[in-house]
């Protein structure tokens, strides 16, 4: 399948990475592909040279990227997100699953963030990708665990859940299709619609917390109910 | 043991009352104990004079049910949390467990809330509590699901966690053990000092997202980790 990634930092590669080990035609867009750019080191990520050398993968602009992709994965920071997709263009995005992976954080008192407040109060980044970009088919999903998780949910042992909301009830079915074939997910929590993006950008205060505490990014949440 | 509770709502009653079947000697403020208000409809509860004809419980005022408690339950909705617990009196809550149960919603646009700004953006509830009063040993629990399974933890089947925070390891030894023996409670995740109430404060929408699609409130989460 032909796939577009938005965003070169750690969700980004480790998504291409593993679409393109299952065989599929990816290309990784990011702002500016040029060969410095290409050489720098990149936030708890490699330089997208290295990538490029270990992957096989291909680095272009964010349009050429949503252009190429049957499904396109928004995996930029929260706060450059929606810019990120405008570059990337409407018209690149019309009619296609974008799974939204991003999550508002705000950085800028250091560790742990908070949330973006334009992203946080009635709202949520997902529910403003959805509005920015109405003939997209926003899913929000993989937001909540590890780069590492969300392309083998065997990183973290045991039974837990992927959350998902959106307000296309077969793109969710694609993802949740996509989840399960390419990354080994098996549990699933459909949150309804794009408003359930809230609940999920939330949960990242206690992913961060349980990190910080327990040492590990090998944590997830499994639902559990009556 | 000698409690107090502030707050005459339905997380109040159900802790007050479960707390007099198990024995103890448990004082429920309110901020106005009048023959009047305790005829009133309490939101999501009954009116307090049914409570006490119920329970033989005793309404008194948040200064007195503080006093009384040797250890005290906030349970009064978010944006008057702070508020009542200062009619209670930092002299009344020196030097003692204070369990913060509230939660920071704001309900100004309906269903579903979102967290109240004041105390979301690098802050929570629990910490800007413990800063007012520095003197109490707060401790963030029980705020992460119904007021059904705060007070028996079986109301949801399974393994789940109660999530709790706090600057004073031994007040939060004392929460975790009456939550123990008085509530049913199994399994604990400590988020560390009180700053992990942001975490737990954070998971509201979830809660409220899960109970409003899934039509239960017999829900809770359980951490699961490598």
């Amino acid at each position: 399948m032909k796939i577009g990634i938005i965003g070169g930092g750690g969700v980004g590669q480790a998504i291409a990475a593993k679409l393109i080990a299952n065989g599929h035609d990816v290309h990784l867009g990011i702002r500016n592909p040029s060969k410095e750019e290409l050489a720098k080191d990149r936030m708890m990520a490699k330089p997208l040279i290295d990538w490029v050398r270990d992957t096989g993968g291909k680095v272009v602009t964010f349009a050429e990227a949503a252009k190429h992709g049957e499904i396109v994965f928004a995996a930029t920071n929260g706060a450059t997100a929606i810019d990120a997709l405008k570059l990337a263009g409407a018209e690149n995005l019309k009619g296609k699953v974008l799974i939204d992976i991003s999550n508002p954080l705000d950085f800028s008192k250091g560790m742990p963030p908070a949330l973006l407040p334009q992203y946080d109060h009635f709202t949520s980044l997902g529910e403003e990708t959805q509005k920015a970009f109405p003939e997209a088919r926003v899913v929000k999903a993989f937001n909540t665990v590890s780069a590492s998780a969300m392309v083998d949910a065997s990183f973290v042992p045991g039974d837990h859940d992927l959350f998902i909301a959106g307000n296309d009830v077969e793109a969710k079915k694609t993802v949740e299709n996509l989840a399960r074939k390419e990354f080994g997910w098996k549990s699933f929590v459909d949150l309804g619609d794009i408003v359930g993006a809230r609940a999920t950008e939330h949960l990242l205060p206690l992913w961060v917390r349980l990190w910080m505490i327990g040492g590990t990014p090998k944590v997830n949440i499994k639902l559990v109910k009556g």
